[in-house]
């Protein structure tokens, strides 16, 4: 299988990753998340060429998980705001994040998160649905759902 | 700044993603969460190639992600296996899926999970671990941290 058909794939991990493959993306995202919203901004702040943060913008665009808005006529000016479907993805960026205040800082974690609801300094944990319990991937067995292939053997 | 310099980045996304960027790793570690451990099997499910194969874990072995064991002598047989480092990975890998469930699975999801604690089908979700509240962005703000760089204007 070569990359371009992974998105293909019956497997959710890998129609994600197929929109946000691209290496930039998620950085892109992690600017949508911390409010850099304008073109320029996200292109300063980021060190990415233009041509290549236009590209994974108009992508990011085109699965609605960023909308854009003109905020000046003259000249023409965009930014670009999450989306429902964009703002869905906060999980991704805090796992990764998480992670890697764990395993890859050694001065220690560059940002922390306050959640502004209770006043604290979070370390968002994931939790089973049904029972409130933090989910062990030791106790976690994963089994075909409504949308699994049937194989022809 | 070019992509080889990201994990050198003062962030934690980042410097993850300069581990798990590269696009194969997360299929090879969606493939190490189901319990694939062998070279030939790994490389049988995902179809890649055996010397990108070879590489991706090479790079994960080196990172402490997985740990390579000697499972057979003649002919030499390798498998590989989640280090509690690894494991920890697990919540990157579950909100990919998750949000893929959500937006790119329009036959359902192809696979579901169980979690064994309880015995019903969860859908994990991020709450805080300070308040056990679901943690929504909106009402998260970032904040620097210990390892932030102080800025010289």
């Amino acid at each position: 299988m070569r990359f371009p058909e992974i998105g293909e794939e019956n497997c959710s991990i890998a129609r994600t990753l197929a929109v946000l493959g691209e290496r930039w993306t998620l950085l892109i995202l992690r600017q949508s998340f911390l409010g850099v919203k304008r073109f320029d901004e996200l292109q300063r702040t980021l060190g990415i060429a233009r041509n290549v943060l236009a590209d994974r913008l108009q992508t990011l665009v085109g699965e609605g998980v960023l909308e854009r808005r003109r905020y000046q006529d003259r000249p023409p000016r965009y930014e670009y705001k999450l989306t429902p479907k964009g703002l869905d993805l906060y999980p991704v960026l805090v796992s990764l994040m998480e992670w890697g205040d764990r395993y890859n800082a050694p001065n220690g974690a560059p940002v922390v998160l306050v959640h502004r609801t209770c006043g604290k300094q979070t370390h968002p944990h994931f939790v089973c649905s049904e029972c409130g319990e933090p989910l062990d991937p030791r106790e976690v067995r994963p089994a075909p759902g409504p949308g699994a292939l049937l194989e022809t053997a």
